[in-house]
């Protein structure tokens, strides 16, 4: 049996933390839930995770969910892979301060584009919200493309598991009206991850 | 000339920053903006920190943003402190989903409240989202009330960063439109951090 357990969709952003896994040589299994059948709504998956989201990580002293918690927690139990700045705490922050916003501002701007009944029952007012989506997450992209100056990673010269959160959300960007062509640092960026093979193999797992 | 500089705002979420730094005896400088006339929109502010936003910590190092980033960096660099469980990779794990929870999931059904503005133009949209708040919030209770069993602080017997979060998140609900009564682990909560010479102290120097 494998020593963790994570819970996944396609398509969402339990995607970071899975290539996260991948990169740390982790030993893990693969339980992909069914988003159209609402199966991460049902009385099984949330006795697991009340939150009924992904990405959740059985581990073995229990259940843990967030992408920013689950990554940095990746790293400091795999510290042989090196995934994050775990020696200098400055950088750290600049870690722990680009997953804060990925999951605060840029996700949920994202999430009123389908997620819209989360905040207004309204069907106009949902509607209003997805009107806004672009400009919201182009916003995001001018941000994030400064940030990624000088690159080519999320803190510089060395890969961290910021880069695989990073390139699942910005991921979305395209799909949300946003052009791209404004963008090159997140376009390289996305080319790199892309073509890593820990990226390859856990896309191919998730089938 | 202080070590650090914060950058904050009454009413808002840099008070969780600000109640860190003092239980940490840090060397630091307070900077209120004056939000009434939008000073986290002007140019000086902007250079400093992009997201118009705060909090901003001016470090040796350069500006860090977001709670969650700076709760961790303040707690790493005064280890003297003891404010979060910086050996145990699970519990710290259980600190940053809940911050990451505050963070993205709490403050931002909160900001539907006043801050609809950002995710929706028209006036009947931002009207729907404020219809929703109360029981978003109370959702939001409802899971902060199980985290905090059996507490008393939010990762058991131990006081960490995580609770000046919680402190000034849950704080808001009450105004939000959550009954409060039906909560009496997260009122127990606000109690006895509010008796905190630290917070007593941050609150003051707000003004």
């Amino acid at each position: 049996m494998a020593r963790y357990t994570l819970y996944t969709a396609r398509g969402t952003c339990a995607l970071a933390t899975h290539i996260a896994l991948v990169e740390a040589g982790a030993d893990f299994a693969l339980r992909p839930l069914d988003f159209k059948s609402t199966e991460q709504r049902s009385p099984e998956y949330l006795a697991l995770n009340p939150k009924g989201r992904v990405p959740a990580l059985a581990t073995p002293q229990g259940v843990l969910t967030e992408n920013p918690a689950l990554l940095l927690y990746i790293a400091q139990t795999h510290p042989q892979a090196g995934l994050a700045p775990l020696d200098d705490p400055f950088l750290l922050a600049r870690m722990q301060e680009l997953h804060s916003y990925l999951a605060s501002t840029v996700h949920v701007n994202h999430a009123h584009t389908h997620r819209g009944a989360r905040w207004a029952d309204d069907a106009a007012a949902q509607e209003a919200m997805r009107a806004k989506v672009a400009q919201n997450m182009t916003d995001c992209a001018a941000l994030l493309e400064a940030w990624l100056d000088p690159g080519p990673w999320a803190l510089g010269e060395r890969w961290s598991v910021a880069d695989a959160y990073l390139y699942v959300v910005a991921g979305w960007m395209d799909g949300d009206g946003v052009d791209m062509q404004r963008f090159p640092r997140l376009r390289d960026h996305q080319a790199r991850m892309a073509a890593r093979p820990a990226t390859q193999q856990a896309l191919a797992q998730l089938g």
